[in-house]
């Protein structure tokens, strides 16, 4: 064991399908990997098969594995977010030396991968927490990477990863995202919006499918139309080749797939933090309940027989339609980045984090799920002015919200009326209306709630907060706690 | 200091207006009440003020606070929520022996109340946690309610609570909830559909405003005769008098209160239960992140004139949309109910609570804020069948629901097309909608998570789970874990 020499660049620990796969894209450019396994066999299962004819490495024990890692050493690890994670750094720990890096590739929660930042630099090491999204593909040829954490590991790190990163006109899709755990949270918002833009689509495959009763295959033809203009990104390209794909008896595949979604990961928690943060991110929610409600499949069936409804068909311009839906679907999706880009504001400030909004936008272009030419956009609106407020007063998507609205509204208001469920779109037309109103109805709620809990409410005129004893009974004393 | 007498029949702790008030309504219901607040102070003052000719009595040390209390002690705490409940725990057990009471008031997040139990009950003690709704005047003349955790404790508990609390029929509003969190639990759920309810008042008040340009008073005549059939509520009785009460000018108050909203509290613990829960609580979630964007007014101002809308009056029947949006806040209140119910299912299996739906809508039928006629339509509901599946399938809702559609449907579309914001109502017709379906189109995203991220999915015809190799590339690995 004393013998063994310090060859490779990096380690990798952890040989499910997205740890495979980024060790042969290392290898393929150039980097010589360690790989090793819980299950020790998987390492030699690897080594023989996927790995064979490569400069791969494998190890059989964390200490060889170590002991096989140039200094500083590089440990990656792609294991189940949670426990393992912890596990792991505390085995590969007695083999490192100060100044070490250990990486988490995995999907962590941000406040876990900010609490293990802040207890490994205090014993001495570096650790990056790295969102990697782009599936089984991305891994393999060029994902996208989204690392933060120790700053000081960042030197040593960005040249494999930028290696094996998606590029996009040249420049690579993985930067330097920020501070502790800048770079899981900043992929939990990616997955949160993969969950909406899964779920818009979802919504405009329903709607021109029971509306106007278009076959998988007509459907597929306007997703490989749309795919070739302003929702150009690889969800429409798959959603096309889903709709095209055929099953043994030559029927659409998609039509013999449950439609029950799990949900409970990344999605979850980027509605959970919008809440924290106070950030109305009301699609990503939606779109996380809308998974909810497919899961209780049985009661729908149930609730099928019981309650009834219009499942009245379109009548108007079949061709006009099918161009709203797309528009609704475009306008939904900047509200969906919009949302996410202020609730990334929010976090950063409240977790002291200096976000490149141009560099997060640069990442998501290529490589991962969300990946299109509408990122591209948004990487230039954030170029353009780092200091832009939200992403709807850049020039640019203020004049393509605005030119989508009048398709977008008609959607929402046919999928109303004609009994086909569209909550992404209709959420993200509530908060666009909401968010341009200079007034909203709040006031009556803060009347509301003086009335019955004496909260107090501000005045527009002096700003004061005053109480008012709306009954003429009752007491004159302020509420100071939320006792409703 | 020996020498006290255990006069009082129970003590509270906290002279805020919630707890003061109750404290007088158990004084009035026959009860020799001991207050103590942390401010000394406060207690003479309430002593000499508004306790003056009662037999209240009052204590300065907790020590002499629990020698008043008559055994078993009842200490009841309406102190802010979190650690100053645990900080008077601390302080009152070495004063109570065996068998003695706790009651947290307050409005407590469940978990805590969940170990506060435990903890309690493994020391001897009963601890009761106490939802308590209501504001300052349900609490001076009859609260609901809702009390869980240690069982044994309920016979002592009962008399008070029952007696001072409202009473609808000669019911009282209180029983006992159940296990552990379970009161707490209720109790939030119950802010959380307030939260709703506000919302959509919010919004009927908002689209009546805008789209067909009326005053306040109009609008407070519209409430008033909203009060008198299906909505009759506590929300639209308060929302009338807002509306027509007026400011020192002469104008209408409401138009003078600043449009933003708090949160960060019930509501928000509702959503993240149901997220935790997997259940599709849609309407409060709107509900809450719509205080979240009135609270951004600065950002919505500036929004104002840069995004533009049709912001066009309405041009039909009048009247009949006035209708339409009574049944659209009608049907939405269903649906929020319904949610409501179907979230507290799910935790009542998570943490092995026996809740009684029955006993739950008496509880709010009288005394909190959401106190309406419709809740004892609710309570017939549960009471004809305890094994209700969904509160959409009891014959009177299915009929209410659906009798209501045709107007909640316009108007949602009105919304959608005049641009007045509805995310409630809308929110709660794509519920309505995809719940009534038995096929959604989760089947599309199915195929797209195991298209990039080899996740399998379900067919339809022999409940298999299976991976296709979508593309032809790749490996035939399938994914464990969710590394989108």
């Amino acid at each position: 064991m004393s013998a063994v020499a310090a060859v490779a660049d990096i380690g990798l620990i952890g040989l499910a399908v997205m740890g495979q796969n980024l060790i042969l894209n290392m290898n393929d450019n150039g980097f010589t990997v360690c790989a090793y396994n819980r299950t020790v066999s998987k390492v030699d299962h690897f080594l023989a098969n996927e790995a064979k004819g490569t400069n791969i490495v494998g190890a059989h024990s964390i200490e060889e594995f170590c002991k096989k890692l140039k200094r500083p050493r590089k440990v990656m690890m792609l294991v189940k977010a949670g426990q393992a994670v912890d596990d792991f750094i505390d085995q590969v720990l007695p083999f490192l030396e100060k100044g070490d890096i250990i990486i988490d590739g995995g999907n962590s929660h941000f406040p876990d991968t900010i609490r293990r930042t802040k207890e490994l630099e205090a014993k001495g090491f570096l650790f990056v927490g790295c969102g990697v999204s782009g599936g089984e593909e991305g891994a393999r040829y060029g994902p996208s990477m989204m690392p933060g954490g120790s700053k000081d590991a960042w030197p040593h790190v960005k040249p494999i990863f930028q290696a094996i990163a998606a590029k996009v006109d040249g420049e690579p899709c993985c930067d330097w995202v920020g501070e502790t755990g800048a770079g899981h949270y900043v992929k939990m918002v990616h997955n949160g919006i993969e969950y909406g833009d899964m779920q818009m689509i979802c919504e405009a495959y329903h709607i021109l499918k029971e509306a106007l009763g278009l076959t998988a295959d007509e459907l597929g033809d306007i997703f490989t139309e749309w795919n070739q203009g302003e929702l150009d990104s690889y969800l429409i390209e798959i959603t096309r080749d889903i709709l095209k794909f055929k099953d043994t008896d030559g029927s659409p595949l998609v039509e013999h797939i449950k439609d029950t979604a799990g949900q409970k990961g990344t999605g979850k928690w980027t509605v959970v933090s919008a809440l924290d943060n106070g950030m109305p991110v009301t699609l990503i929610g939606e779109a996380v309940f809308a998974r909810c409600l497919s899961a209780i499949k049985d009661e729908r069936v149930r609730a099928s027989s019981i309650l009834s409804g219009p499942n009245a068909k379109f009548t108007g311009d079949k061709k006009q339609f099918i161009h709203d839906v797309s528009k609704a679907l475009y306008a939904s999706k900047i509200i969906s980045y919009a949302q996410g880009f202020m609730l990334m504001r929010e976090a950063a400030k409240e977790n002291g984090w200096h976000l490149n909004n141009a560099g997060i936008a640069l990442m998501w272009r290529g490589g991962c799920i969300i990946r299109s030419v509408f990122l591209g956009d948004i990487k230039t609106a954030y170029t353009k002015n780092p200091e832009l407020e939200n992403l709807l007063f850049d020039p640019f998507f203020t004049k393509a919200v605005t030119e989508a609205t009048q398709g977008w509204r008609n959607v929402v208001s046919q999928g109303a009326l004609l009994g086909v469920p569209t909550p992404a779109m209709s959420s993200a037309l509530a908060f666009f209306d909401g968010y341009r109103h200079a007034v909203l109805p709040a006031n009556l709620l803060q009347a509301q709630r003086d009335y019955f809990g004496a909260h107090t409410y501000q005045r527009l005129d002096n700003e004061s907060w005053v109480h008012t004893n709306w009954t003429g009974r009752g007491g004159n004393v302020a509420s100071t706690t939320y006792l409703a």
